[in-house]
C-alpha cells in the first residue's frame, strides 16, 4: 500500500505541473481492501505528500489523518462501490476536459473514436473502439450528484471515465499506474478532439 | 513573515516558468501589519529571491532593500488600502489575460460564469457564480491609473482581480497561498474562455 | 553502445515530458551491428531506464531482457531492414501528428515545404525542399501493417519519417542524436502546419 | 566575460526547454571588445556549455574553440558591426515566429502595437509604441542574406529584432540579460498576435 500511496502523491504533483489541478482543485484516492486514502479538502496538489491523505472507510467515516474530507469524497465512494476492481481514482480539471464537457453536455457524452491511443484504456484492443465518456450536469448538491453518478456508472458499465460539465473528469484503474494511464489517454484525446474542433478539420 | 516572503518568491519563480512574467514584467508583494515587501523594478522573476524585495510603507516610502520601486508600486498600495484583508498581491502578464482584456475592453469586464473552478475564489461556493473581472484601459500615467483602480475596487467590492487592458492581471488574497489560488483559478478560466472563443463553441 | 542506450532512454523520458508518449504509448530502439535493443511492451516512458530494454535479433527473436516485445516491434525490424544506415528508431504519439495524419490520410501524405527547419533532416540543404511524410492507414493487423510499411519505405526512399493515421510517427537516424533531431524537426513542423491550418493563414 | 558566457549558455538551454531551438537549430553569441564567442554549427542547444563556443574575430576568423562556425555566423557579424552597443545576439526558431514571419512576409514586417509588454524593449516607455519587426525573405545564399540584413538594419535603426521568413528571429541587447529580455518580449507578443489572428478577435 505504501508504494501505491507514494505513486498517488507523485501522480498528483505531476498533474499540478501539467496545469490539470489548478487552485487546489482535484482530488485523488487509492484503495486497498477496506482502507481508502484520499486527499483532504483544499490542498495545493503541487506539494502533495502522504501526510496530506485522510484514511476513510467505504461509508466515508474518517479513520485517520489530518484535515477534513472534501465534498467530492462521496463520488469516490460511489465509484469504489460500483467498480469493485478500482484501486485508485483520479479527478482533474483540465482546460480541454472543461471545454469538451461544456460543449457536449446536451448530448450527454463525448465520443472518442478511431484513435490508436484508445488502446491506453484497459480492455480496448483496437483503435476502432468507440469510447463514450458520459457527461453529468454539474451541481453543488452532492447527494443528488452521487445518485446520478451511480446511475451513470451502472448504465455505462464499460466506461473508463465520467465527466462533470464545465467541471472535470473522474477516471480510475485497478492501480494508480492504470488510473494514470487512463487519465493520460483520455486527456490526450480530449486535447486532440478540442483542437480538431477548433481547426474545423 | 519570513515564510510568506519565501512563498512569494517561489510563486514568482513559478509564474516565470509558466510564461506569465516574461521580460522582467510583473510584480509581487506581501504585507504584514505596516510592512510591505515588494519586488524592485526590472528584475528577472525566474531568479527572484528574498534579497530582491524592497521594504516600503503604505505611503510608498522605501524603508529598506536594494533597487528602486517600480512605477506600479502605487497600484499595490491602492489595493492594500482598499482591501484591508489583502496580505499579498500578484501581478502577471499572461498571453490569455492579454488577449481577453483587449477583446473585452470596450465592455469594461470579462465575465466568467458556470465553471466549477470559480470555487477557487474566496467566498464563492457554486459554479453558478458570475465573476466579473473589471478591465481598466491601460495608460502610463500612473497617478491617474491609481485613481481609476481605486474607483474600480470600490465599485466592485466582490471582485477578486482587476485587468489592465492588453497589459495584465492584478489579483490578491489574505495570504500568498490564497492569492496564488486566485491567480491559478482566474488564469485557468481566461484560458478556457480564450480557447472557447477561438473554437467558436 | 552503452552511451547510445543511455541516450535512447533520456530521449524517451524527454518525449514523455513533452506529452509525446502518453499512457505508456510509443516505442524506442537502437541498433549496433546485429544487436537491437527495444523498449518492452507497456512501459511508462517517463521512467525508462536501460533495464527496461529487450535485446532482440533482426528476426525479432528475444535474446535478453525482461518483459515481452510490443506488437510494433515488427515495424522497427522492417525499418532496420530497409534503411541499413538507421541506428535508432523513435515512435511517438503527439497531438499534432495525430491531427495531421488524420486530416491528410486520404491524400496519403503530409507535405512540409518552405521552412528553414527542414534543414534539420539529414541531407536537406535548403528550405526549398519538400518533405512528403507518407501516411499509412492504421490497423491492428501487424503483419499486413509491416508489409505496407515496407512498401512505403521502398517507394519513398528519401523519407525521414512515416505516419500511421491517427496513431503516430516513426522516424529514425544513424544515431539516437540524429533520430531525435529528425523527431524534433518533424514535430515542430507538424505543429506549425497544424496551427497554420487552424488560423487559416 | 566568463559570467556573460555562462549566462549565454543558460539562455540557450532555457530556449531549448521552451521548444524555441529544436533539432540543433538556432545560434547564440556574446561579444566583449574584439572577442566574439558563438555557438559552433550543429549543436544540441539543450546541452550547451562554454566548451561548445567558438572564439572568432569581427571578420569571422576562428581564433579558438572546437567545431566549425555555422553559415549564419555572418549574420551575427553584420549585427555586431551595425549595432555597436550590441553585446549579445540570440537567434531562435519558434512556432509563432515561424507562422507570423510567413504570414506577413509580403508586407515586409510584423507590427506590434498597444501592448504593455512592448516596454520590455530597451528605450520603449509606453504601450502606445509601434514596434515594426522587419521580415527578410529566407535564402540559403548567406552572402546575399548578410547584405540584405545590413540594409534592413540601417533602414530600421530603432528595430529590436529582425525576422527571416518561415525561419526565425534575430534579436540582440547590450548584455545577454537584455537580449533575453528582448527575446521574451518579442516571442510573447508573437504568440499573442498569432493567437489573436487565430481567434479572429
Amino acid at each position: 500500500m505504501q508504494r501505491e500511496i507514494e505513486e498517488l502523491c507523485a501522480t498528483a504533483r505531476g498533474c499540478y505541473a501539467r496545469g490539470w489541478v489548478p487552485a487546489t482543485s482535484g482530488n485523488f484516492s487509492v484503495r486497498s481492501g477496506d482502507r481508502i486514502l484520499i486527499t483532504a479538502s483544499g490542498l495545493d496538489k503541487g506539494k502533495l505528500t502522504a501526510e496530506d491523505l485522510l484514511e476513510i472507510d467505504i461509508s466515508g467515516e474518517v479513520i485517520g489523518g489530518k484535515g477534513r474530507p472534501s465534498a467530492e469524497t462521496k463520488l469516490h465512494l460511489v465509484i469504489y462501490r460500483d467498480r469493485p476492481n478500482a484501486g485508485a481514482i483520479l479527478h482533474v480539471h483540465s482546460v480541454w476536459n472543461t471545454l469538451l464537457s461544456g460543449k457536449f453536455e446536451s448530448e450527454g457524452f463525448v465520443a472518442l473514436r478511431g484513435y490508436e491511443l484508445l488502446k491506453g484504456l484497459a480492455g480496448v484492443a483496437t483503435h476502432e473502439h468507440v469510447e463514450s465518456v458520459p457527461i453529468i450536469a454539474n451541481t453543488q448538491e452532492h447527494a443528488s450528484l452521487a445518485e446520478k453518478l451511480k446511475g451513470v456508472l451502472q448504465e455505462n458499465g464499460e466506461a473508463h471515465g465520467v465527466l462533470l460539465s464545465r467541471h472535470g473528469l473522474y477516471t480510475w484503474g485497478k492501480s494508480v499506474a492504470e488510473a494514470r494511464r487512463h487519465l493520460e489517454a483520455l486527456e490526450f484525446l480530449f486535447e486532440v478532439e478540442g483542437r480538431r474542433l477548433t481547426a474545423g478539420i
